[in-house]
């Protein structure tokens, strides 16, 4: 691609970001990312299709610089967790275009579904691989960005609760949280008897045969 | 309020809670609402002025509901949270209207808030009496939310993570993740010092001098 088209492309991306992350898929508008990518519509169409197509290239896009930025530590869980609430209070946009998503896609096939199942399905693995943790991988990997994310996505409930306190309190929390979730199903170096929570998952299964597509082609 | 008038009131706050929670509050038609319920535009401006405040009523009907059918038990947070799951399950409408109000509302003063701090305060502080666990009560309720909303709230990443478990899997491991939390900051029992964790709340303190209010009035 042309030096120029690149530039165009990545403006129209940049933009397109931050309309989908203020207003959704529904509420954003091309005519409005057209002006603020100093682009015309045809050239947004041509790169990347109708809205929602426009809106899946840019998802992927965010989700790929946060995974860039944010190593994950299969062996280290409230690390990561630090981090990752780090990279949400400095890039909003990321998490608000999940949030889009599943109020507007929720139940459908989501943008890169299949691509997106086996980048976790990694994640899992690599939880696994440790042998530090007792409880599902699976689990804790959604556990983990739950406690990050909900702290983060809902700012209204974190400030009727918590009031306002200092943002490194609200990390310290997090990270805590995420050593406690650890503990599940008898915790690192636990000599219980392996627990319910392991249920499901066994180290080298595989997880993408359980890709939800309603649309049948895969 | 005369009967017809509650009937047509009750069929109005129906309907725009199905359309609030499908498409959000700039996405919400009052036009498609008054359609829904059998009333004209004049009379859902009369009962309850504009979207915003239709938005609000919308919004506190559906928490007082949730508030009403689950019991909240601060000395037994797991089962809360079980109980809390439970509902999402059969009442979507009211999680989706939390994120909606997130995504549109999230960093200005939401509706009843002052009220809804209150409440929330009322919770932690049954949290803080009971005297069960070590960790901050506001921590713990925050927390406690997160992890059954967090499991509702992105059908998306829950599906791409877990694959599709049966739903009683998915309870037991939320229920079994609260507990795990309960432990924070020595747990239930302990015999450790008291934690950064409870730093910041003390039983009895008045939690509502924190509400956010831009516009200044309190």
């Amino acid at each position: 691609m042309a030096y120029d088209s690149q530039a165009t492309r990545r403006r129209i991306l940049q933009a397109a970001s931050v309309e989908f992350a203020e207003r959704g898929v529904a509420g954003a508008r091309i005519d409005r990312i057209a002006e603020t990518a100093r682009a015309n519509k045809r050239a947004i169409y041509d790169y990347f299709g109708d809205k929602n197509a426009l809106f899946a290239a840019v998802l992927e896009d965010q989700l790929a610089d946060c995974a860039q930025e944010v190593a994950f530590a299969g062996d280290d869980l409230p690390d990561y967790a630090g981090r990752l609430m780090d990279y949400h209070a400095a890039h909003p946009q990321a998490l608000r275009l999940l949030l889009w998503e599943a109020l507007e896609l929720g139940d459908a096939t989501v943008p890169a579904e299949r691509a997106r199942v086996a980048k976790y399905a990694v994640r899992v693995e690599a939880i696994a691989r440790t042998g530090t943790y007792r409880a599902d991988p699976r689990l804790l990997l959604l556990l983990t960005m739950g406690v990050v994310n909900w702290m983060s996505a809902v700012p209204q409930i974190r400030r009727m609760i918590l009031g306002d306190p200092p943002p490194e309190q609200v990390r310290g929390w997090v990270v805590d949280a995420v050593e406690a979730l650890t503990a599940l199903g008898g915790g690192p170096g636990s000599s219980t008897a392996e627990s319910d929570l392991t249920h499901g998952y066994r180290t080298g299964e595989p997880v993408d045969d359980q890709v939800h597509d309603p649309a049948g082609h895969r």
